[in-house]
């Protein structure tokens, strides 16, 4: 299952998962495929695309089980493992990442954060501590964390993930201003780049101005 | 200029863009499409046809200035215009946002936060003082603020932008878990999902284990 599927499906299931939990949440049991796809403008034959990719969930003329299909969603996701996270650099992003409980939610458990500043070691966020850096490679082995998240300067990125995944991580979430890139297939990254979203916005608002000139 | 060009298209610039500056941070001073395509992973074809919409910029056997192209989709990007942000929650998310010094290179200045807890009205984080949220509306039109970054809650998401946009305000950048929209076409708007891309994460680990038994 789930194999051969592409990127563009994958990248619209976190989506899909978002408007299924604000149905749930309103109280909403089934839906049919055009009431979705008026809510999340996109065609309702799209949708029924995208979910027949993992074996459909939809039965003619009664629509979809909210809660089924998020959870069959959340499955196909891995939101039913639990993940343990690590997050290097304990800055404010360090800090918003350990703060936000909705991680939680989605079965990633912030379990430590590292920083080689004294001042912050010691602290705790959300439950987590924050650690030194000497005992990042030890406490990954130690503990089974999957996951690590880098808050941490652009030069210092790439040797920082070497060094996690060497001690077991399968998972780099890089919020450094620069793309990784692994040799190693079995490591999976997500570039997070907010310079690249904040330059977009930048791009329509003077593209509007042109228009309207 | 800049008019009918793909989303594809304008996605991939603040990539260029990034790239080119740690170019120009390396010295060097010009690139042929082929080593700028093998360092970017993507084809020289297609770095040479994403740049023909905005003109070219690349001479025959001479390749990029390195410096000259960075400028040239500085402009493309409206980074030579100077835009003032403000960030609307004060929390952890709101603080690595004002903290982080690289928006101001690229012609960013948050002026302001705003929050309604009384406890942080009064700080000031990296120059930019934290106010009370009832005045928002009269600091925009006093200002003349064109962006604001919200980091509230989702519930709270729609509501605030609405008040912001009324006042004033051409784009937003959205960190709260939820689309936003707009029926006013002049109004830009980026939509950030952190859990977007830590399910996407989770989705590729999860798909190689699959893979591996």
């Amino acid at each position: 299952m789930a194999r051969g599927i592409s990127n563009a499906v994958i990248r619209r299931m976190p989506r899909y998962y978002r408007y299924l939990e604000d149905l749930i949440d309103s109280g909403v049991e089934r839906i049919s495929s055009s009431e979705l796809s008026e809510r999340m403008h996109v065609t309702a034959s799209q949708i029924r695309q995208d979910l027949n990719n993992f074996g459909g969930f939809g039965q003619q003329g009664y629509g979809y089980n909210v809660k089924y299909l998020y959870d069959e969603i959340g499955k196909i996701l891995g939101l039913d493992k639990r993940h343990k996270l690590i997050i290097i650099g304990a800055g404010h992003m360090g800090h918003a990442l350990a703060s936000y409980a909705k991680f939680g939610d989605f079965g990633f458990s912030t379990v430590a954060l590292f920083d080689k500043d004294p001042d912050k070691i010691g602290e705790v966020i959300n439950g987590a501590p924050v650690l030194p850096i000497e005992q990042l490679s030890d406490y990954i082995r130690d503990h089974n964390v999957d996951m690590a998240a880098l808050t941490v300067p652009k030069e210092k990125a790439a040797g920082m993930a070497d060094l996690v995944v060497r001690a077991g991580v399968k998972a780099i979430w890089n919020f450094a201003n620069v793309d990784l890139k692994f040799e190693d297939k079995s490591v999976s990254v997500e570039n997070v780049h907010l310079t690249d979203s904040l330059m977009r916005l930048s791009y329509s608002v003077i593209s509007k101005e042109k228009t309207k000139e």
